[in-house]
């Protein structure tokens, strides 16, 4: 198997770590934060506009592609970044998560999942097998493995139940893959619920799969945020050093931060694009509203540190005044500045875990955090 | 006074000429499309999207910037141009089509007409004097007089005197803009109804009044084509061969090309970006509505002859899929492409009175519209 990850640099303090990851498309610098297009665009934005902010892997959701316009649609065009015209990375999830949290009647059986598409209501079954053939039409680089969803909160026995079907679907995955798809990067993904020893139970046992690289999943569901990081830390302690490490759907700078410090090398969330089509802003003094009436007048950037396209040209009365008459550019504008916000805030930390002083920075980010008010 | 408008080339069949005019901001060429940003934002599109596009001036409007999010606010953050980050030429109407349009109540007094705002009810009095403050608060540079909107079909008496309020307005717009606003450039609107004496008559005591350019107001409202342009005939006709001529929100291609055969030099219309909202595109071989099921799969450009960002990078296919996904990336795609398409519509206009054969061309583009089926 070719040299698919190489650490560059691990923080003395923590589990943190810089790497480089590499596909088909380009190598990509870890911790990575990975854009979310979900119906092949991310939202409001070009692929130039998400490339000339830095961004050098998207993700692209299987569920939502798979009913519309459809997996054999996209592969006929040429795959997918043909289809969206954005010539660097794509991993896609597996449908998994989509099929529990947004589709109709989903029935867990020992197959795959039965779901009803939030669209139209037509039945589907998502096997393994199935989710491998979308991600292969879809042609992207790195693919997902099909996991169930663990609810939260959930009796033991059932998380063990969930977790271990999960496994046989993940070596149908991986069986799949074989056979077809060995031009991608293929991961597992851990689960194991709420409970220590399943979550070491299941790392260990995705582990023994071989995989390029693994997720956990099934955290960020409703835990308290001091549970999440225990069940990080017990799933990430007995996967291999020397593979990356990705937690899905996660989350706020907040988070970002706990998990790079516990050896998280990959990230996705639609937080900051969500937030941005919200009038939500991230800055270095914390998230500001930009509906608010305080910012009616005030012709300052969104955030004055900030180096983005829209704080470098408009003030957050013209924001406010765009946001405030429902014109369509203050999404893209918003979502500009918070991707930036992100994709920075992930420079920063490689940057802090190069030079060695990443422990400084967090210290730093959180002080920062409580003493500046806007 | 400064000279504004120079003639450079006259078609030797037609009335079509091409020009130069000249604001604080820029020279223009005309015939010229000024793409419509009502409310500060040409929707969907940065100022670099709209320059990039090849447009030079743009028109944005009294009535919305008055009610939100007001002049007043605008002026203190610099002005229109500043607040919105476009440095090239703004066309501001006077706000009278919008009140007689959009606001709820509109009642004509000697003094002004009087209204209740479309998003509060509140009630305004929008005078000539009030319409030019207005406009020197956003500070454009080409500003109009204030005039009256005469319905269709209007009794000939009703017309006449809604004609002779105008020309009143109009003489205190002027002593309005002579006092305070110097700085920018004022141009008249005549009026008339659907009476040929009435609107020559308009154009007379409008043209005695010495404005920088004049607007052929009160058409495109629902009028027979061919009658249409008669009155713009009419207008026309007596309006100063030297003085650039506009007619205000008017329209198609078709228009536009036939208004550009009777004299005029000017055109602002909403149809090229609210089509593109809506999904219906300009080809070289007519309209297309992305949204039918025809495009499902494919692969070509909007347009195989366009050579805007949108047709070089993107399918029907994808397009179809952004819009029935209900993707914010479509609404720009397309006003790309459409504003393009009007823009280059112009450039080719110009080119072709430049070179002589204006004819030709009007010739080949009914003849090509016909032929051409996709």
């Amino acid at each position: 198997m070719a040299r698919i990850f190489q650490i560059e640099k691990k923080c003395p303090q923590t589990k943190a770590r810089t790497g480089f990851l590499f596909t088909r498309r380009g190598i990509i610098e870890t911790p990575v934060f990975m854009p979310v297009g979900t119906q092949a665009s991310v939202k409001s934005l070009t692929p130039e506009d998400v490339s000339g902010l830095g961004a050098r892997i998207i993700l692209a959701n299987t569920y939502h592609l798979f009913l519309r316009p459809g997996h054999e649609l996209i592969a006929r065009l040429g795959g997918l970044h043909c289809f969206m015209n954005w010539p660097r990375s794509i991993l896609t999830d597996s449908g998994g998560f989509q099929v529990f949290s947004l589709a109709k009647l989903c029935k867990i059986e020992e197959d795959g999942a039965r779901f009803q598409s939030h669209l139209n209501g037509q039945e589907y079954l998502l096997t393994p097998e199935l989710s491998m053939e979308i991600q292969a039409g879809l042609d992207s680089d790195i693919r997902m493995v099909l996991d169930t969803c663990i609810p939260y909160p959930c009796p033991y026995e059932e998380a063990k139940r969930l977790t271990e079907l999960t496994h046989r679907w993940e070596e149908r995955s991986r069986l799949a893959w074989q056979k077809n798809h060995r031009e991608s990067l293929l991961f597992g993904i851990t689960q194991g619920g709420m409970f220590e020893d399943l979550r070491r139970y299941s790392a260990k046992v995705i582990t023994s799969l071989d995989f390029h690289g693994y997720a956990i999943g099934g955290l960020s569901v409703g835990e308290p945020h001091d549970l999440m990081l225990k069940m990080l830390e017990a799933s990430i302690e007995e996967l291999p050093e020397g593979k990356p490490r990705y937690l899905m759907g996660v989350g706020t700078p907040h988070d970002i931060l706990e998990a790079v410090s516990r050896g998280v090398d990959m990230f996705d969330c639609v937080l900051p694009t969500r937030n941005a089509r919200r009038g939500t802003l991230y800055t270095s003094f914390g998230k500001i509203s930009i509906k608010q009436a305080r910012y009616k007048d005030d012709d300052r950037p969104i955030d004055p540190e900030c180096q983005c396209y829209t704080c470098r040209n408009y003030s957050r009365a013209y924001l406010r005044h765009l946001f405030m008459a429902g014109e369509l550019l203050v999404y893209r504008l918003n979502t500009i500045h918070n991707l930036h916000f992100y994709l920075c805030f992930m420079e920063r930390i490689r940057n802090a875990i190069r030079k060695g002083h990443f422990e400084e920075f967090k210290k730093h980010y959180y002080e920062r955090k409580e003493e500046v008010e806007c």
